[in-house]
């Protein structure tokens, strides 16, 4: 079973991830992890911090001469900003006396819960680990997954569809086009009008010392038919996708395919006919291997019961708006229980267009996790030949 | 851990599901189960199996006289339909050779990519299993779960605050007449103008030979702060609350809080201010224990940094309209690949009602499992005393 | 993944299994099942209750027409003696005043430590779910294992190798006659001179109101190479088949291959040389596809660094005397604290015979897990596909 | 729940682990740590490297000031060696063309199971992964541990019971004496006459060219009534302490208690009676919490039905010989099928000293674990008010 976990404070020395189960015999290297990494600091709205982190990686096990091994893999993604922190975040000693305790939680951060919960009187203790920073060892994880599926012709892109209520219209683009267009924009949205108006809404957030938030939209194509599992509620593909999407800081809703709409209209306009072909270019469309079989709209997502249905695999994410702004929100103090107005100096205005990219490594993983369950296969050459064979069963079916 | 399995196709002999971890000393009896399994067989628009089964749950193991015993509860809820399908649904013995295979998939449903993923040729080999018919096992875990948070004050209603598009409008109105309003609605609506708009919607519905989708709102009350857990992705409370609605029959998103909508406003409308207070009456309001420290808004839907943070927890499903429809819809025959109309003489209209007293039963299980993490105990005595003591450490925090 | 739950008390109305993660098209009867359910109730040494309860099981979800639908199996074996206990076990009502509590904690059981635990007066809430009366629904799991086993013609026996210190020598003997000769015995010995002698140690035990335990060994031959996962130690399969073997009442002791002897020897003793080659008869004797390579003896008992060898499988469990007594034991009353002496009437002797078979089913179990996880597959059809390409690559290796 | 992963090569730049679900404020340093580092490498007998790895661990995450967070804890230990690996052990680039690939298994080894499952031709693939090296990284693991146990008066120690088939005799020695004369020894053994023998065993080995293995004794003391679950059989705290000891390389065998031994005797010599007492020097003995309740033996090792007893727990580890032998043993490379002899000019000859710490370590892990799900609590301080009224009690049970 593929598995990972982080480890890392947002100013301590390092972020660490590892990911178990990997089967062996993938090509991976650092950079195609860099790259991610580095989309995940683009977007407009971002303040400077994200100038400070060049986020590189480092591949301490698991690979050799480019090639997994079957073992754990550790990626490593230093805290640069780490020096200036020794005082504050220093692992070992003792706790300097005139240390700067944060007493002051902040509004829509985790905080409060988190100092009540785990008995700290520092929320540093807490804000340290709820940091979005964390995020970044997500995308790591998320890039060697992306190497295995690639293998096999699934690709994943993510794309900002609405930004602070500004809503982008992508229809009538094809996945090629709406990925190309949202990866050449700054807000990561495939729809340049509405690029535009995101923009004008962030400097005018900016302005009000405000912040945004929106919504992404994560799109695997080339998935076959029968990934996930209908029989037990713990392994339907929608649920682990909601799980590993919901579990993103600043996520307040998961979606698949048409999502919420679902509530709002007839049946006869949600569900999805089924049609069958020989001919290729019909099969094509984000679509994977399912046996010439194949849907002639894609409201459910390319999730039906709990599993892939050889039509694209698509989810929603809603991310909040960033919680520290210039504009003050009142807030109790953890010692005196007097209130204060929270309020910071500088800080990023939007980060929808970097979280899309951490949703799309989270819907990898989960991918991927399904990927090995369905074909087994300890390495690459043995997956390879489970899916043909899979692949050819679908086609005889 | 607080963990359970269902079993049972719609057809077959019986439901089963298996509770594991559940503390000894619950007062639990078969009476309170029954009563949450009629609540999800009532509602208005369903058709005519509803009828047929009344539902009654039989507890086999776990509890002695009414008491939980700490040993995995067993759940038997009968189909008494069965007695009719023996040929058809025969554990035992050969395949009739007349045997009337399904070899039609349904568009909307998982026939097809269940037969695909698992080489039938009879796709009642999946429907049988992916039928919500399983919801009833999940409603009976959910009852007894409730029966452990009812003892520390943690209440769980759910009301439908949207079907087929007519909104409800529950502002102004208190938990508790949201709850028995919704409760003595045939639609399990509070607003009482939108419930009757949602009728006739059902009737419009009904008499196109269509059915309709809608969202339900599932409120926890009392629940204190911390539990959940911001530190790893897989353990934070609104990821885990995400995969078990999500996990539902029907269901094509989930949200917490202000959810979607947080991505279309600015963080000042979104963010909760903090607050504290010794007056009890202003920590009432559907609030658990949380020290004095409280939130003017709940827009965060009580989950931050996927922890409780003492305000009510509030989770929002989509359910999608059933697909089993009169009006017909294409589809293509398993075996012989020609295109058919998918149609159904008789069906219900909608579910929507049923299915939110689903979710109110997998967020119980959640937050229970999360509650037995937080507080350890084998027995309700033993959690009663690490949950006072951990309330009155917040009062001293 | 392979899981399964099992769940009942001893005099309650069922034993109650959920197997889950199982594939779809597996040949499955009742019949079977039984046969396992009867030899788990055989063995020169058991008491009364064995003739009582005749275990039958009953498959209530998960198959049709006897082939498994990749749904969870639930498998029920009810207590024959139930309706004799209803005024004690009864699930619903009020406990009776009359009721006769056990207080009086019996040595060698988990009536004290379960009692404080689980904040329980009355020991009876333990002991029922801590008998090995629970075992004969995990001998039916690991039944229907076997079912997948079997198709890829890796089979299961196990055998008593010490009971009461009588020592059996099976050196010279093929697994097949090993097989044979103790399923013929009634202390499931294959040695018949030390089967007599066990018997005879029975019966002084008798004599003596004393009991015995043992050692059973469990082969399973025809195991593919590479089972298991030598890169993470939670997947390690030696760790696992040790879990599952020691989790069976009164085993206090696991050992793979030469075992402890391991300890006592030199590593020239112990480690098996590899050879190769073509000539089938030699990669007979137990081994599963290796594709050509082979060991001249088996010390490791099939398993190095955590994974399968190619060699035949060998685990061996020792097993405590059964601690209810006619010699009386001295305990303490759990509500007055005062001495007693704990003994009881008529009971068995000795229990190893029986719980051989049910280390065998576990190791089934977890041999079906990893089997699984190294096939992938949803089907019969589809693991057949994936096994035999694996089997060929062995041999193109 | 507790849960760690452990990565790295042999010859890879560190190993690394990440340890999650631990509370916060713990006091931890890295000095704690490295004495068992240091432990681990000591004995007599060991080989070179043992000389160059002088292991010193770092943590980088989930400590601050020398206590814990509540996140996870990132551990990582050099590899001192590896500056001399950098062209065998890239974990970038492309492999040299002159590579030297390991074709050729060794007996008792994982690299031929290893190298067929994951398809690899390069045993080195395997075999960086499979040595004790990767202990390292658990006895980290384990230390950290101890920081917690240890603040709830939990104090483990293993000692060598057996090394070569040279047997020690601690009879009447209580533990105190047992772990002092065990660390005093540098073959880990607490009696001096069979520690002499099993050093002249050591040198008689190495002019043989030969190894030897044993039989490690780890016992926890202090440790509380009702650890673990007799409920579940995957919650057993024998069954995941014999997984966990399994899982170490070189295993072959684990015990509780009496183990194999209670198969040799009768009843009567293996359950251990009850008795009461308020008086506190009865109580000692290794003894922990358990309302006054104790057994006069403790053949049980401290667990009965898979929950500790309140007696100190005692598990038992058979290691086989080291596999690297300067003897040659016969085995058949990879690519060329034919036979060679595999020999090592030089290598250890015994590594059960160190292999008993690892133990150590292990059975540390299972029981925090066991502790934290018992107790629950997000911080030390939270567990220790959860631990005390558990012990209170108990007193008043």
């Amino acid at each position: 079973m593929l598995d990972f976990k982080t480890a890392g404070e947002s100013h301590g020395p390092q972020l660490t991830a590892i990911l178990s189960g990997f089967p062996a015999g993938v090509l991976i290297d650092e950079e195609t992890v860099n790259l991610d990494l580095a989309r995940r600091q683009k977007g407009y709205g971002r303040g400077g911090r994200m100038k400070i982190e060049k986020d590189k990686v480092r591949l301490l096990s698991g690979v050799r001469f480019s090639r997994t091994l079957g073992s754990p893999i550790t990626l490593v993604i230093k805290n640069r900003d780490y020096e200036n922190w020794l005082d504050v975040m220093s692992p070992l000693g003792k706790e300097p006396e005139q240390s700067k305790k944060v007493t002051r939680p902040r509004p829509g951060h985790a905080d409060l819960a988190g100092a009540l919960k785990f008995a700290h009187k520092d929320a540093r203790n807490i804000l340290e680990r709820s940091s979005a920073r964390e995020t970044a060892a997500r995308v790591a994880v998320g890039a060697v997954c992306k190497c295995l599926l690639t293998e096999f012709s699934i690709e994943l892109f993510s794309h900002v569809v609405c930004l602070g209520g500004v809503e982008a219209d992508v229809s009538g683009l094809a996945f090629s086009e709406i990925k190309q267009k949202a990866e050449a924009s700054d807000v990561r949205c495939a729809d340049a009008k509405a690029a535009q108006k995101m923009k004008e809404k962030i400097d005018d957030a900016k302005k009000k010392g405000d912040t945004l938030g929106g919504i992404a939209e994560i799109v695997a194509t080339g998935v076959p038919v029968g990934l996930g599992n209908v029989m037990n509620w713990e392994e339907k593909l929608d649920g682990l996708l909601a799980q590993a999407v919901m579990s993103i800081p600043s996520v307040k809703g998961v979606e698949a395919g048409m999502g919420f709409q679902t509530g709002r209209v007839f049946g006869s306009e949600v569900h999805d006919a089924i049609s069958y072909s020989d001919d290729v270019k019909k099969l094509e469309k984000g679509r994977g291997p399912s046996g010439g079989f194949y849907h002639e709209t894609n409201n459910a997502g390319g999730i039906e019961g709990g599993m892939t249905n050889g039509e694209a695999v698509i989810v929603r994410a809603a991310f909040k708006p960033i919680p520290t702004m210039m504009k003050p929100k009142l807030s109790v103090d953890l010692e005196t229980k007097e209130p204060f107005e929270a309020s910071k100096e500088r800080s990023d205005v939007c980060a929808v267009p970097a979280a899309g990219v951490v949703a799309e490594a989270m819907t990898a993983f989960v991918l991927t996790n399904a990927f090995i369950a369905k074909f087994g296969g300890d390495s690459l050459e043995e997956i390879r030949r489970n899916y043909n064979s899979y692949v050819q069963y679908l086609e005889d079916y």
